[in-house]
C-alpha cells in the first residue's frame, strides 16, 4: 500500500489549456483515473483532459443515478446519492488497497462545489490524499467576459440561483460583488430580485464561460428566459476604482 | 499596431506548478513582460513564473509606491495609487502602441482581487485585451488545507478582517462557507467575531498558502496573534453532507 494515494485533481473550467502543469503531472502518474458524468453522457471533466490521458491507463467512470423524478430535498434523493457516493468511494478503495494511486479528475476545483469532495470525506480519513486545485468555472466566467469581479475590500458571494426570491434579494443587496449560479429555470426569478437590488444593469449572463460556443451578454440584453442549469449570472464590484 | 494585445495572466497561488498550459504560452509569446512588487522586493508573481521566462524577453516591473504612513481611506492614499495605476498604464499603452504583445503576470487570478484591473480599467477601452484565469490564492490555501470548502446550495463569501468586528459577526452567521482575507493585526478581532458567530470550532488559519513553508492549523490552536497581510481563515460550509 506505499504508494496508494487518492488524488483530487482539479482541470479548470472548460477550454484543454486551462489546465496546470501539476494536474498534467498527477494524470501521468496516475495508476486509475476516474471521472463523474450523467448517465449516459461522456464525462465534461474526461473531455478537458482527453489530450493528456495516457492510451493505456484504467479508466473508472462514475455514472451519477438518474434522480430527476425525485425532488432534491425528498428522502429519497438523498438516499439515492448517499447510496452512489458510498458504491463509488468502495471501489476506489479496491484500487488504493492494491497500492495504486488513484486520480479523480474534476471540472473547475475539486473542493469548490465538486463531486469529488464526496469521495474525499469517505475516503481522505483511510488513506493518504492530495488536492491539486484547478481554476474554477466562475473565474473562467469572468474571465472570459473580461469583467474585474472584486477588489480590495469588496465583500464577494456565491449564491444558487435556487434560493427564494427574497433572499436573492437581500443577498445582493448585502454583496459589493455576487456570482448567481445554477440560473436555469430560475432566470425569471433572479431577474426580479436582479431588478429589486438595483443591480440588474450591472449583471452579466454567462453560458459555458470558457467553451468554443460561450454566450456572453448583458442580462438586460437577453430577450428570453431559457438557461441551462449551469449557466451563471455575474455581478462585478469594484465600484470605488483609484 | 495589429500585433498588439494586452494580457493579464493569472500564474495561481505560488506553486510553479499551479501555472496554466495557457499562462506559459502568453509567456513564450509576450514581447513585455510586466509584473508588480513591493519597493525594493521581487515580484511574487515574477518568482512563480521565472523558470518559464525567456532569457531575452523585455521585462517591465512596476513598483507599488510607498504609501504605508497614509491611512488608507486618505485623500492621500488614493491619488498616490492613482497617479501609480495611471502612469504604469501610460508606459504600458505606449509598448502597445509599438503594436507589442504586453503580459502583465499576476499571483492568483488577474480579476479577483487582483492589480491587474487597475491597468485593465484603464487600458481595454483602447486596446485588445485577453484574459488568462489563474487558480486563485484561496483555492491553494483550502487545497493544501485538503478542506473541502462549499458544496450544493451553499452561500460562499469572501470577506476582509478589515471590517468591523459586529460586520464580520454577521457575515459569517449569514453564509454557509465563508474565507476571510487580510487577516494581518486583525486576528483577535477576527477570533471574537468567530467566537460570536459560532464559527471557531471550523476555523483553519493558512499562511502562505501553496508555498513550501506553509503554516496551516486549526485557529483554534494557534498560540500567538502575529500573522502577516496575506494569511487568510478558512470556514468551511457543507454541512448536510449526503
Amino acid at each position: 500500500m506505499s504508494g496508494a494515494k487518492l488524488l483530487g485533481v482539479g482541470v479548470g473550467p472548460g477550454d484543454p489549456e486551462l489546465i496546470t502543469l501539476k494536474a498534467l503531472r498527477a494524470l501521468t502518474e496516475a495508476d486509475v483515473i476516474v471521472h463523474f458524468a450523467k448517465a449516459g453522457c461522456a464525462s465534461r471533466a474526461r473531455a478537458i483532459a482527453a489530450a493528456h490521458l495516457r492510451g493505456e491507463v484504467t479508466e473508472l467512470p462514475l455514472f451519477y443515478p438518474l434522480t430527476t423524478e425525485l425532488p432534491r430535498c425528498s428522502e429519497g434523493y438523498r438516499d439515492a446519492l448517499r447510496a452512489f457516493y458510498d458504491d463509488a468511494a468502495a471501489r476506489i478503495a479496491a484500487r488504493l488497497e492494491q497500492g495504486r494511486r488513484v486520480a479523480v479528475i474534476c471540472e473547475g476545483d475539486p473542493l469548490f462545489y465538486g463531486s469529488y469532495m464526496h469521495l474525499h470525506a469517505r475516503l481522505a480519513p483511510r488513506f493518504a490524499a492530495e488536492i491539486v486545485p484547478g481554476v474554477t468555472g466562475i473565474s473562467g466566467c469572468w474571465s472570459a467576459a473580461a469583467t474585474p469581479i472584486a477588489q480590495g475590500d469588496d465583500v464577494f458571494t456565491v449564491l444558487p440561483a435556487t434560493l427564494p426570491e427574497a433572499e436573492i434579494t437581500r443577498r445582493l443587496c448585502d454583496a459589493d460583488a455576487a456570482v448567481v449560479m445554477k440560473v436555469g429555470r430560475h432566470l425569471p426569478k433572479l431577474r426580479r430580485a436582479l431588478d429589486k437590488s438595483g443591480r440588474m444593469e450591472r449583471a452579466i449572463y454567462v453560458e459555458r464561460g470558457t467553451m468554443s460556443d460561450a454566450k456572453l451578454m448583458p442580462l438586460s440584453a437577453k430577450r428570453d428566459d431559457h438557461a441551462p442549469y449551469f449557466a451563471v449570472v455575474l455581478v462585478p464590484g469594484w465600484e470605488e476604482r483609484p
